[in-house]
């Protein structure tokens, strides 16, 4: 497996990560998750923008140009010679030693970037018969907005829907859901989809954005708005969506049964047009075999 | 420099962090600071507790014993000859690939322990001239007595407040003082010194425990309760405490002098039997040199 180190791709045993690096001491970094559709890196500005707008917020300088990573992104992928895949990416504050919370000068303390891809199949089996969702509080920082490595929040609430048997967590903070562990959530109501707007509390998913686009072309009316717990249970449909995810049904949620229980009739739409844009992007997908 | 890299005392350089490693990729994993006075280890009983507390908290399996962990960290300090120092140990979920939000099997993925120590002098500047604090809100996650890696929220609140031109940041949740960005604090009004109850809002802080004993010794009434932000302005003394920090006077709370702007009685009275407690237990602290 070869890895993307700063600006060489080497084999993944070449790579050393210091002690001192913020990302290991303070998770003080950044991270995006690309899916590799038919060899092509998919909506790849737009998480280039999101790296870029979260460096901002974080106050971190970032090493390289936009163009420059896509491109070594871009040989990574064709070495690794994976048509279907995850591209993970990763970047954080650098080399800080001695360990100082404070910030360190960007010009003697570069970002450390480390990146790998990985075969990856479309979630079919959970397309079909949909996954099940427990409510937990979101105990999150307040920047959600941020794809930060400090990541403790968000896997502790996926293991605590886990431990009671449940697929993931729906995140529910002063009583209104704002995502799931690591996607962006919706549900649909009378023939409306909802979903938590954009701010310090969610994601800005890009999957989002696509899904909100495509919901407007298809004439589906669409409120960015929260719902408030009680809603989930007399939902019509409930999905979820992510840049791997894609678009995911929501069947359950705690012991009550969305809709039918089955894949909803908006949530199937919303996928098929999905792909469709997939397909006219990146050609058929076809998989690794 | 040494490293104790799990079970092992190893040159620096020897020590090598996989990319896969849940602390680098998620901030996954706990830490301690523990001030060595005289060649002790001082608190440490109460320092390992606290890592076992978290540990059980984040559902983590710790891959040592108390017993073995202190062993092995007295070993490092010994080695490295350090008589007055800060001893720095995080222990990560191991390395779990591929990359998966899910928490591994511990029988299957293990801790990743790292230790170092450096020489370190008590601030004895900033204990005479006390510091400056700027109110900065506390967006940090809601599980903040975990001493966990997942740290942005806490280095982002330092550099907010460092931006403005002042030392650290006060973080105020709902209206209410919480704790400085890595340091218990206290507010000192009529004679009475208040502080933030431990709970999921503070870290537990071992020197805020001895604080408070020294205090019901020195018969100096104390309540663990918030503060109000305003409260603040008002003020006889405020200070900060950690265990490399010790007792630190804050002398500004954003424009407005706290007290006289000097180091106040009680603050001074708690420092003095502070190192009266550590010289007890460690002997007469002396300089490196």
């Amino acid at each position: 497996m070869h890895i993307l180190w700063n600006d060489q791709i080497v084999e993944r045993g070449e790579v050393k990560i210091d002690i001192e690096d913020r990302g290991y001491q303070y998770g003080d970094g950044l991270y995006e998750v690309v899916r590799v559709y038919n060899g092509h890196l998919y909506m790849m500005e737009e998480h280039l923008d999101r790296l870029w707008s979260g460096a901002e917020k974080i106050r971190m300088q970032l090493p390289f140009s936009k163009e420059k990573l896509a491109t070594n992104l871009k040989k990574l992928v064709d070495i690794e010679g994976i048509r279907e895949g995850k591209l993970y990416f990763q970047v954080t504050r650098g080399v800080d030693s001695p360990r100082n919370h404070a910030l360190p000068d960007p010009k003697k303390v570069r970002g450390v970037l480390t990146a790998n891809i990985r075969s990856y199949e479309r979630p079919l089996g959970k397309m079909e018969t949909g996954i099940t969702v427990a409510v937990v509080p979101d105990t999150r920082w307040l920047h959600c907005d941020i794809k930060s490595l400090s990541l403790m929040g968000n896997i502790l609430s996926l293991d605590e829907a886990r431990q009671k048997g449940f697929d993931d967590a729906v995140l529910v903070r002063d009583g209104k859901v704002t995502e799931a562990s690591a996607a962006n959530f919706w549900v649909v109501k009378d023939g409306t989809i909802y979903t938590h707007p954009d701010g310090n509390l969610i994601l800005p998913g890009i999957t989002k954005k696509k899904i909100l686009e495509l919901a407007r072309e298809l004439e589906i009316p669409v409120k960015e708005e929260a719902v408030y717990e009680e809603e989930l249970f007399n939902a019509d449909e409930c999905f979820v969506s992510g840049s791997l995810t894609e678009i995911v049904p929501v069947v359950k949620v705690n012991d009550h049964i969305v809709g039918t229980g089955k894949p909803g009739k908006i949530t199937k739409q919303l996928l098929n047009a999905y792909i469709a844009g997939v397909e006219a992007v990146c050609g058929t997908s076809k998989s690794n075999d």
